[in-house]
């Protein structure tokens, strides 16, 4: 066993903090640690946190990070953002509000960046929920800037996904939109002291009638206020509920099963894609690239010719 | 060559709304008619335009669209409007307003939806604004919902991205966080007669001081107010400016080829996403995912299985 896989399982948080930073460089270890961790995986719970910009995820994270500490629970949180693919740089400025939970050993927060694209940011942001898993958190927050695929594609690891509205700014319908009221267990309607609050309601109720969702569970919402800490006891009181919900109905077993089949397509797809990329682009298929950079050659043919001599193609046609 | 083809560039409406019908749902003909009509590309100017939900950006193209029709050009739309995977359904609310330029025949406007992930959504847009410039656009506006990779995936193939932002609610540094800066060519500040016009301006130059962008071209703001058509002239002689900016320094030439090359990686990572998908799912590796899903195998082991034993590996392996 890799050593920093057994510093991740002793609950060493250097050895966690290191495993994370293997997985977003994408260092030669990864796929060791993340094969030794896997059979130590599986207990944590875990929550997506998303909404559009500007919902006040972050602080409402913040807030419940304290009270799942008040509880004695160990939290972990994955906050996605999307770092540019031009520069590499992010700016952090929300998560210097979460910095007086940096002393707190219960707590392990890491701002997930992503370098190029190719899904490399939902992949990377999975195998850390995993590390966290592993070192003993309790609870995994996995906080994401909701509207694009990326970001819907991460939820499809949590077992309870928290969408965050704010009311005024036809927030609902934006959210609606982009495709993640269907991706919601829970509704919170945070900032609920600004006017609105019922409006957004309203709307919410209607989207619900008009959205499919599991029969069994109509997503509840939650009003909060978490610049004053309120609404917290009563949205993780839902959150609750909505396991109680999955396990009791056998969804939960149903729904992990899912999400680690899928991981596999992930995974292959991922890898796949970086070894495309990495052969295009190391000079194989530079003089193919020309052509087509110069149009003597269309991309769709240049493509697929590349595709069909990578592929074993007997094996890969029969289905 | 394919029927649809021959209409496309016979400039017949029908069959352009038809070969996006074809790309959209992946029909056996995409390829063919995409082969076809890529020699007769290149021509269409490509503008891309973001910003975050609200920002008003689909007022403002629509405002564009009447003042490039007013100079004769005809004009393509390519809204993307990220569906929901769950449901694939979309809420086009925005798109009604846009609808007294359906009886214009130099408007060519499409929704483009999706239907899962794996990139569909992007490589869709690209082939759909492929197939407007086939069929004579003289412009096309690529508008995006700007926060997610898919997203500023999408605007890789324009010539000049404007980045949309609103007075108030730090949407500037959403979109800093969300790395749309460093795409922007153009920024607009749509909404100017809102309050906090002037602080949201020294925001974007502070930012520009602090992200990359090319020496020779630093991006102008705009502002406009699209409610009441104004500001577009302006708007409109920055991206001419821009234009000449491009091809006086020799960059046009260079970010054309580059798209295209970048696009064969594109396609080709799409197509074997595709490939990967249906195996996966059609059954051939149906026990070994019953092993992951039940948590008897890791998915890190299956995966690496599954691409090795897909790909000659001497032939993938050797560089």
């Amino acid at each position: 066993m890799h050593d920093i896989s057994k510093r991740i399982l002793a609950g060493d948080v250097r050895g966690a903090a290191r495993a994370i930073t293997c997985i977003e460089n994408d260092y030669p270890e990864r796929a060791q640690i993340l094969r030794e961790i896997f059979p130590h995986t599986g207990r944590a719970r875990l929550i997506g946190i998303t909404g559009s910009p500007g919902a006040g995820k972050s602080s409402l994270v913040d807030v419940l990070i304290g009270f799942l500490r008040a509880q004695g629970l160990t939290v972990g949180v994955a906050a996605v953002d999307p770092t540019s693919p031009f520069t590499g740089g992010a700016l952090l400025g929300d998560r210097v509000r979460m910095q007086h939970h940096a002393v707190d050993s219960g707590v392990f927060i890491r701002s997930m960046g992503t370098r190029g694209s190719l899904g490399g940011l939902s992949r990377n942001t999975k195998d850390a929920v995993r590390v966290m898993d592993a070192y003993g958190c309790d609870v995994v927050l996995i906080e994401t800037v909701g509207v694009g695929q990326s970001e819907l594609d991460v939820m499809n690891i949590a077992d309870t996904t928290i969408v965050v509205l704010t009311p005024g700014g036809g927030d609902s319908v934006q959210a609606f939109k982009a495709g993640i009221m269907e991706i919601a267990d829970l509704f919170v309607i945070n900032k609920a002291d600004l006017p609105g609050v019922g409006k957004l309601e309203t709307e919410v109720e209607q989207m619900l009638d008009l959205v499919k969702h599991d029969a069994a569970w109509r997503p509840p919402v939650v009003k909060t206020i978490s610049t004053q800490k309120q609404g917290i006891d009563e949205l993780w009181q839902q959150v609750e509920k909505h396991h109680s919900f999955l396990k009791e109905s056998g969804l939960w077993e149903e729904r992990r099963s899912r999400h680690l089949r899928e991981e596999v397509l992930d995974i292959v797809s991922y890898q796949v894609a970086q070894a495309i990329q990495q052969r295009l682009v190391s000079g194989s298929y530079a003089e193919r690239l020309e052509a087509v950079a110069a149009r003597r050659e269309d991309p769709y043919s240049a493509a697929a010719e590349i595709v069909h001599s990578w592929f074993d193609l007997a094996e890969f046609r029969a289905k």
